[in-house]
């Protein structure tokens, strides 16, 4: 386990996407963090109080958590001093790039000469199997998204957590850097070599009896150019009963693609229930969540009733509107015996 | 570049499908080829002369080839046994495991001790980026297929050495480990980290502005519980102008999988050049490739006639039937002025 309580990192980063690790960590585990650390001139703040390296770890913090999704997960210049600076402060160090710490040989002799650790969220097990897509008991949703960064794994751990309030057994199964460290576990599953993508979630999320649930975090998009294979060995790994679409209305275009637009719902979740239908046959969309954080309080409700009017499923924004409606969805019906959205 | 001349190891394989690498090593560079070793009882054969260890490093064998294709990769007791009876005769050891020759100390201890060279031809290069989908210039074809092991690597080389033969610059670019054995070069996209499939392909089949073509190795299959993701990225990275379907006919399941049916040829040809639009959207499908080598040569033909009929495309076996009528229709019009397979 990770020493918390944990400094989050922000840094000169200006896009909120790029900072998501961090924010995660605010919002969901937010009593283990006891402050941010920013650039001059960052625009950004998860609301935390703004400290620097020494000012931190005498406020507590055990952690600083590089908590930045990069496109290609570089760790750069600015990570490796900042990192230095918090061990020189006695804190660890936390990150989810696909450049590990531990092959930074600085980071690794300040480490060793300060008694401090790193730690790479991102190292996938090391005995993964290939997926092989046999019918497994258990009920598990998946999360999918018309592109990378749109919601899907705060959706997946408020449907958990409203199972749970209901009384329902039901387990966040963490694919990415963010929802492995407020989880405590998980599989990254953009970071498995490539042939291991839907064997590491059968892996993450196997047979289970209990009648529980496994809310399986999504990642990329079928449509997106970077990410899709992930995308989809996670769909066919996943075996889902039940997909929830993810959405941020008025994106301009995929995340890290000027120019490239972002698919439609309607064709999102045909194309997502399509390829899902290899390994889960009655496989159903249960719900849509916007992320409407955007948008004016009318203008969202506003959005959300006419989704459902067009997609004939519940939908809501998570964080602003709940989910109560996606979990009645989810729990009116038995398994194997749902409609899909085809059908209608 | 890997000492030749080699010997190939069949072990004690029974299913053909399990010694592809070293019969493509067979089948394109048999002139590099001095045995096959096998043990008591494989019931397989490449039509070379069977040897021991010493004596192929006798006939001037310099490296056994670990030509095995198993799911996930594994090298097992027995191949670590025998590289190391190679190494003691004095021969280099080539291997595309995701399990490494390098991981196993007692190979790297013989290799060192008697100045010989282990050789994983599946690691990817260290500086991948992700692929961005951005259109490039140049001509690219894809194979594609309803299943793994199926022909798409026979299929990719026979067009490329097809278009050479008519004063077409053409290059075969390998994305497996018998693929990179037989060209010397490229890869191995199964074995890259899964963020980074798509950036592979671009990084194999970058920007070209000589008129000349790449035929690029499909892997996978955008069916296969396993391996879908990695057909997906590198269908996405491919960017492709031009889709070879390959097939066997009366494969009884999908390779690894009892009991899950392969997929038909009108749907894999419409699933491949549906995804293949996100990147290409001209793309067009060329021909289809089976493996008929099963079959006699009229039921072939008729197979064959019966599958241009139904699809609309020509329809060959690469071996038995050669690739004219493809190369024929790939060369017949301009790019991005195509009609797909969709509007027949």
């Amino acid at each position: 386990m990770i020493p918390g309580p944990f400094l989050l990192y922000l840094g000169n980063k200006t896009d909120p996407a790029d900072v998501k690790t961090s924010r995660g960590l605010a919002e969901f585990r937010r009593e283990d963090c006891v402050g941010e650390y920013r650039d001059d001139g960052c625009p950004l703040t998860l609301g935390l109080p703004r400290m620097g390296m020494a000012e931190a770890a005498a406020a507590g913090a055990r952690t600083l958590v590089l908590g930045i999704a990069s496109a290609g997960g570089r760790l750069g210049p600015e990570l490796v001093a900042a990192a230095s600076a918090a061990l020189e402060a006695g804190m660890n160090i936390a990150a989810g790039m696909h450049e590990r710490l531990r092959n930074e040989p600085r980071l690794v002799a300040l480490a060793a000469e300060k008694g401090l650790r790193l730690f790479d969220v991102r190292d996938p097990p090391p005995d993964l199997a290939v997926g092989k897509g046999y019918p497994r008991p258990g009920r598990r949703l998946l999360t999918v998204g018309t592109d990378c960064s749109i919601g899907k794994m705060y959706t997946t751990i408020a449907l958990a957590r409203a199972l749970r309030a209901r009384g329902v057994a039901a387990d966040f199964r963490a694919t990415g850097q963010t929802g492995i460290l407020i989880a405590g576990k998980g599989i990254a599953v953009d970071a498995v070599v490539a042939d291991f993508i839907s064997g590491a979630i059968e892996r993450l999320a196997p047979a289970r009896d209990d009648d529980g649930w496994d809310l399986i975090e999504g990642q990329g998009s079928l449509f997106h150019p970077s990410f899709a294979g992930v995308s989809l060995g996670l769909l066919h790994g996943a075996q889902p009963e039940a997909l929830v679409l993810c959405d941020e209305p008025g994106r301009p275009h995929m995340r890290g693609i000027p120019g490239r637009p972002v698919p439609g719902l309607a064709e999102t979740l045909e194309r997502n229930l399509e390829a899902a239908r290899s390994t889960s046959p009655d496989v159903r969309a249960v719900g849509v969540c916007l992320n409407t954080s955007k948008l004016e309080r009318r203008e969202a409700l506003r959005l959300c009733a006419r989704t459902e009017d067009e997609l004939g499923l519940p939908c809501t924004d998570p964080i602003a509107f709940g989910v109560e409606a996606i979990i009645d969805n989810l729990l009116c019906a038995e398994p194997s015996a749902h409609a899909t959205i085809a059908s209608h």
